[in-house]
C-alpha cells in the first residue's frame, strides 16, 4: 500500500546513491532485454517477441507513480484504489464522501473526470546510446553534462510529433546505455468504478505489508480520447479465475527505484545504522501521533494521514531490516563483489569499491546531522506544515536568483514546478497538530546533536522545544495561502522585511541546515556517485545486458510463481479466501467491512480466492501492476508486497520475496456481485478483436 | 542514572542465560584474584593485600543493589542520591518535598533514619568449593540440587554466628568456584545530606549515558549502631582534588549481572534481533508517554516516573547495541572461542558451543511470543499496575498451594517476598494513564503475534484494544489494597468467585501467557543453562581464576586510568568543570539548577573538576562506586558509564567503556560550598586513626 509515492520520498536522498544492478534473480527486466529463453527452460513456456510487444502496449503508467493495464477495448484501465486516491478524494464532496462510500458509474456518462491523472503507454523504444556517445566525446565535466543534455533535448524533441506523444531519454546500467522512449499520452482520464477505502485497505496498518490479506486495492478508470473512450485494441482480458499455486505468473510495470548495485559496506552500514536508526525514529513519531489522535475526534482526524504516513514508512523500514538480517542477500552480494574482482580487469574499478567502503564509514559519522537538520530518509528534521511553507519560501528567494544550474535540486526550472505546488497549495492547517509534530522534532533535534551543539543553543535559546514550537505556530499567519504566495512573488526582499516568526526562525535555522546538506553531498554522495559510475562501467563491460539494469519507473517485466513461503519454520500460503475476510472482520476499523460487503455475504462463494502471494520481482511504483498468465490474461493486481518485498530495493530473495495481489475471482466477485456491475464485466470479457 | 535497578529488571529474564566469562580486560576483579602484579607492570604500583584488605573494609553494598563506601571514622557513608531515592522520597512530606529542595542534616540529632534501607560490610571470605563438592558427590538430578542447598544452608547457617553477620555461599565461574561471603550488616542508616534530585540529575534525559556531564549523584548516610554512629576506623578520606589525566584509579562496588560469556551466536542474536527489536518497541512507548503528558499537569506527573523507566531503559539498549555495532567486542568474542576450541581438549564442551548456535535459531523464533505475553526484558506485555496486581493474585492462587520446587520462581517462598510486596502496595492509580498504558500494550500484543492469532481472538474478541482497556480500568476494583489483600487471602476460591473485570480478563489471558513461557523455558532457557555449564567447565580447567568470574552483586574491584575517548572522529574529554555546569543551564528542565547552586556561583571556582571520565569496568550495580586513588583517598563518585558502558553487560573494551564519576572538587564544593555543610567536611578530613 502506498509503495509508491512514500517510497519515492524515502528514496529521494539516496536516489543518488544507486548503483549497478547486482545480480538479483528473478529481476525486473526490459521489456528488449527479457530473458525468455530462461523462463522457457525453466517454466516450460517461451514469451515471443510479439507477446513482449502485445503485454508492453497492455500496460501503462499511471500518473507519475504507479503502474496499471486496459482491459477493455474501449479504454477500461485498471489499477489500485491507492493510485486514484488523489482523484477518488478530488471527486469527493462535503456531502458524499467518496473514498467512504465507493463509486461505481451507472453508465459512460456518469463516469467522472480526474484532474491532474494521466496514463501513458510506451509504444516504442530506440537505442540511442551512440548518438549520446558521440555528442559528448571528448568533452569532461560541465561541458560534459550541457552537451548531454542538449543531445537528450534534440532526441525528445525530435520524437515527439505531437501533442499526446511523450518522449523521454532514459539512462539504464547507470549509463550503460541510453535509451528513447516514445510514449502515447492519455490525458482524459476518468473514474468508472472504486470500492471503499474500507475495503481497498482492509486491515490498515496492521495488515500492511503482511500476508494472510484480504484487500480489494482496485480503481477502475478509462482513458478517453476526443471525449471518447479510448480504442485499445491491445489489453489484458481478465482471467475466468485466478493464478494456481506454482503457476507462472508476469507482473508488468513501472517499479521506481531499486538500489541493487549498493556494496556490502553500504549494505551493511544500512542494517547496522541506518535502518535501525530510522526504525527507532519513526517508532517514537508513531508513539507521539497515535497518541496525540487519542485526544478526541477532531485530533484523529486531523493526525490519521500523518500517522498513515508514518506507519507505512515504519513498516517498510522493518521490512528492509528484517531482509538484511533474515535473508542470504548480503552473503550473496559477498559472493558476488568476490566475482566480480576475481573477473573484472578494471583494476580502477575495483579499487572503487574499496573507497566505497572509506565513504561509508564517512556517511556514517555525517548522517546523522544531515539527516536531523534536513528531515531525508524518513527522519523528521524541523517538521509540521508550517514550518515546510516557511523553509521552502526563504530557500526559493535565495535559489531562485541564481543560475539554474547552481541551485538546489528542488529549485531548479524542472524541480521548482513541485516545489511551487507545494508552497502554494490549500491543505487546512491544524494547529494544535502542528504545535505536537514541531516540538517532538525540536526535541529530537535537541537530543540527536546535544544541548551544546551551536545550532541548539541558536534556536533554543535557553527556551524549551515546546515553547519555542508554540510561539511560531501560533504566531506565523503562513497558514494563509495568500501570504504565502506574496512571499514567493516578494523574493528574497519580502523574506528579509517579513517579521513572521516561522520565517525569522527558517532565517536563522537554515544556514545549518545547508551546512551539513552541503557538507554530506561533498564527502558522501558525490564521491559515491563518482565511484559507482566507475563500478558500474566496469559491470556492465563484463555483463552487458544480461542482468536488468536498476528500476528508474520506466516500463519493466518480471515473472515468479504462485507460493506461499516459510515464517519461523511456519509454511504462509499463497492464497486468502472470501470466507477468511469475513472472519476477520471484527465491525471495527481497521477491521470493518463497508455495508455492501456485508450485504453481499451470502451472494459470494466463500472458497474464491481473495489475495494471492506470488514470487514476482516488484518494488515501489510497481503499485496497480497486472499480473498476468501466459495467455496474457489478467489473473491478479498486484498491490502490496510482503516484508521482505520492502527489500526489494537491495535485491530479490526467490524464497521469500512476495508480491500481494487481489485475486481475479475478488475482482469478478467485487465488480459483479459486490458493485452490481455487472455491465462492467460484461465490456472487459467481450471477445478480443484479434482473436 | 537507575544503572542497578532498571538494569536488574531488565537482566531478569537474561540472568538465566548467563554463561562463563571471556576474556575482557580490564575485569571486575574478586579480591583475592585481583590481578596486582599486572596493575603494576602497567601503571608501576603493585596493590599490596593489606591495601586489597583496607579497600575491601572501607566499601559498602548499599540496599540490594547499589554501592558505597565510608568516608570517615564515624559511619559516614557515601552513595549515589539515585541509591538513596526511596529514602528522600519516604522522609518527604506534603509539605516538604526533600526530591526538590534537598537535605542536609544540621548536626547528628538532624540525621533522619531511611526505612527499609541497610548496608553491608564484606568481612570475611572463605573458599568452600570442596565442601560443596563433598556434599553432592555422586548425586544427580534434584537430588543434588537439593543437597546443594542443604549444604550450603548449613554453611551459612554456621557462619551467621550474630544478628549483625549474614553470610551467604555465592557461586563463581559459573560453579567453578563457591565462597562462603561473611558480612557484618549495619541495618540502621540515617539520611545525612542529599542534593536537590535536580543537580542529581541534571541533564535529565538527554544527559543519561552522556558525557560531557554535570551531575551530582550523591547522598551521604550515616551507619548507627546500638543508636550511635558506627565506628569505622577502615574509610576512604575524601582527596583534596579529584583525579589527574592518565591518572590509575580503582572502583570498589558490586557490579550487578554481567553475561560476557555469551557466545557469538548470541551476542549477533542480540545485534540482530533482540536489541533492535527492543528499542524500536521502547521508542514508540516513549512517544505515546511523552505525548501523553502534554495532555496537562497531572497527566504530566502520572506519567513521569514510567516515562523515565522508559527512558533509561531505551538509552541502555541503544547504548548496548552501539557497543556491539561500534567496538571490536564481536571481533574480540570471534578469536576467543577460536582459542578457545584449540586449546581445549573437552570435546564435549566445543560441541555444547555449535548447540547454542542451535538453541539461538530457536530462541529467535520462540523470543517474540514469549517477550510480548510475559513483558520481558523491557518488552511491555499487558501493562499497568492494575494488570499487573490481577496478574500476580491470579497466579498467586494457584502457584502458591504447589510443593516450593515446583512453582514459578517469583512464587517461591524466597520470590514471593517481594512478590508479596508487590501486591499489597499502595501507589495511587491514576486511571486515565492506566487506560492508555493498558490499550497500547493490547494493541502491540495484535500487532506483534496478528490479528488471527488464537490469544488475541479471545481476549479481543471483536472490540478494539482501547474499548476493552476502558472497560477493564474503570470496572475493576484492585485500585484498593484491601480488595488486593483479601483476594491474596482467599486464594483460588476468591479468585474463582470474582467478578472483578480484569481478574476475569487475567484469567483468561494467562494461559496463554504461561504456555509462551514454559515453551520458551523448556527449549531455550533450559538447554543454555545446560551447555554453558559445559563450556563454563572446560573453560575454568584451562583459565582457572586469571579471568573474574561474570558479576553477581559480589564485590568487585576495577582499575584504569582517567581518560576520555574518540567519538565519530572527535575526542570527548575526560572532566568537565563547575563553569561548563552554568553554561549548560537554561533555567528550565532539565536543565534548571536549583536555587542554591545559582546563588553559590561565584563562591564556587569555575575551573574546578565537575565530572570525570575514567577508563573503569563497572556496570549496573557499580552505582555509588567510590572511585579511589593509590593512596585508597577517594577522588571521584562512580554513578553512570557513558553508552557503551552500557554494553558492560557483554564486555569491556578499553578505548570506549567509560565509568562516569562526581569529581571530588565537586563534592568538596557541593558539601561545604552549596549545602554550607563545613562541619561534615570537617568530619570527612579527620587525621585517619591508622595514619
Amino acid at each position: 500500500m502506498l509503495r509508491l509515492r512514500l517510497a519515492s520520498a524515502f528514496a529521494l536522498a539516496t536516489v543518488a546513491l544507486c548503483a549497478t544492478s547486482a545480480h538479483a534473480d528473478p529481476g525486473m527486466f526490459t521489456f528488449n532485454n527479457f530473458p525468455s529463453a530462461k523462463v522457457g527452460e525453466k517454466y516450460g513456456f517461451t514469451p515471443s517477441q510479439s507477446w513482449l510487444d502485445r503485454v508492453r502496449l497492455a500496460a501503462v503508467k499511471v500518473g507519475n507513480g504507479c503502474s496499471g493495464g486496459f482491459v477493455s477495448q474501449e479504454g477500461l484501465v485498471i489499477t489500485n484504489h491507492h493510485c486514484a486516491r488523489s482523484c477518488v478524494e478530488h471527486l469527493s464532496t462535503k456531502e458524499k464522501d467518496l473514498m467512504a462510500t465507493g463509486f461505481v458509474a451507472a453508465d459512460r456518462a456518469a463516469e467522472k473526470k480526474c484532474p491532474q491523472l494521466e496514463v501513458t503507454q510506451l509504444i516504442e523504444m530506440t537505442d540511442v546510446t551512440d548518438k549520446i556517445a558521440k555528442a559528448v566525446e571528448g568533452k569532461t565535466g560541465a561541458e560534459l553534462a550541457a552537451a548531454q543534455r542538449a543531445a537528450q533535448a534534440a532526441l525528445e524533441k525530435e520524437c515527439s510529433t505531437a501533442a499526446d506523444i511523450k518522449c523521454n531519454v532514459v539512462t539504464l546500467y547507470q549509463g550503460g546505455r541510453y535509451e528513447l522512449q516514445k510514449n502515447k499520452r492519455y490525458a482524459d482520464v476518468r473514474l468508472v468504478l472504486a470500492p471503499e477505502a474500507a475495503i481497498a485497505f482492509f486491515g490498515g496498518d496492521p495488515d500492511n505489508y503482511e500476508f494472510p490479506r484480504y484487500d480489494v486495492d482496485m480503481t477502475l478508470l478509462r482513458a478517453y480520447e476526443n471525449d471518447k473512450p479510448a480504442a485499445t485494441a491491445i489489453y489484458f482480458p481478465l482471467a475466468k479465475t485466478g493464478p494456481a499455486e506454482d503457476e507462472l505468473t508476469f507482473a508488468v510495470g513501472t517499479p521506481g527505484v531499486t538500489q541493487r548495485g549498493l556494496t556490502l559496506a553500504q549494505l551493511e552500514l544500512q542494517r547496522d545504522v541506518l535502518l535501525p536508526q530510522l526504525v527507532a525514529h519513526l517508532a517514537e513519531k508513531r508513539g507521539i501521533l497515535r497518541e496525540y489522535a487519542r485526544r478526541g475526534a477532531e485530533p484523529q482526524r486531523t493526525a490519521e494521514q500523518v500517522l498513515f504516513g508514518v506507519e507505512n514508512l515504519l513498516k517498510r523500514a522493518s521490512g528492509q531490516y528484517r531482509t538484511l538480517i533474515r535473508t542470504t542477500l548480503l552473503e550473496e552480494k559477498r559472493k558476488d563483489e568476490a566475482q566480480f574482482r576475481s573477473k573484472a580487469d578494471d583494476e580502477a574499478a575495483k579499487a572503487a569499491l574499496d573507497q566505497v567502503a572509506d565513504v561509508v564509514r564517512k556517511q556514517e559519522s555525517l548522517h546523522r546531522r544531515f539527516a536531523i537538520l534536513e528531515g531525508v530518509q524518513g527522519i523528521t528534521g524541523f517538521e509540521g506544515e508550517l514550518f515546510s511553507y516557511a523553509r521552502k519560501l526563504v530557500r526559493a528567494a535565495e535559489e531562485r536568483p541564481k543560475p539554474n544550474a547552481e541551485r538546489l535540486a528542488e529549485y531548479s526550472d524542472t524541480g521548482f514546478v513541485a516545489t511551487e505546488r507545494q508552497i502554494l497549495d490549500t491543505i487546512p492547517i491544524a494547529r494544535e497538530l502542528e504545535v505536537e509534530r514541531l516540538a517532538w522534532s525540536l526535541s529530537k533535534i535537541r537530543e540527536w546533536l546535544s544541548p551544546d551543539d551551536p545550532v541548539v543553543r541558536a534556536l533554543f535559546g535557553k527556551e524549551q522545544p515546546e515553547e519555542v514550537a508554540k510561539k511560531l505556530v501560533t504566531g506565523t499567519k503562513l497558514a494563509d495561502p495568500a501570504v504565502r504566495a506574496a512571499l514567493l512573488k516578494g523574493g528574497k526582499a519580502a523574506i528579509d522585511a517579513s517579521n513572521d516568526p516561522m520565517i525569522r526562525f527558517v532565517v536563522l535555522a537554515d544556514p545549518y541546515s545547508r551546512a551539513a546538506r552541503k557538507e554530506y553531498d561533498s564527502n558522501v554522495t558525490a564521491p559515491l556517485r563518482r565511484l559507482h559510475a566507475q563500478i558500474a562501467t566496469a559491470r556492465f563491460k563484463l555483463e552487458g545486458t544480461s542482468v536488468p539494469p536498476d528500476a528508474t519507473g520506466t516500463l519493466r517485466l518480471s515473472y515468479g510463481a504462485v507460493k506461499g513461503w516459510m515464517e519461523d519454520g511456519k509454511q504462509v500460503p499463497a492464497f486468502t479466501n472470501i470466507k477468511g475476510l469475513y472472519e476477520r472482520a471484527t465491525g471495527n476499523e481497521p477491521f470493518k467491512l463497508p455495508a455492501g460487503w456485508l450485504a453481499a455475504k451470502n451472494a459470494l462463494d466463500p472458497n474464491a480466492h481473495m489475495n494471492v502471494a506470488i514470487a514476482l520481482d516488484t518494488v515501489g511504483g510497481s503499485s496497480g501492476s497486472p499480473i498476468i498468465n501466459k495467455q496474457a490474461q489478467l489473473v491478479a493486481l498486484n498491490f502490496d508486497g510482503n516484508k521482505y518485498g520492502t527489500g526489494g530495493t537491495f535485491g530479490n530473495i526467490e524464497a521469500l520475496n512476495r508480491s500481494v495481489g487481489v485475486d481475479a475471482a475478488a475482482l469478478r466477485a467485487a465488480i459483479g456481485t459486490v458493485y452490481k456491475a455487472p455491465h462492467i464485466l460484461r465490456e472487459m470479457d467481450a471477445p478480443q478483436p484479434g482473436g
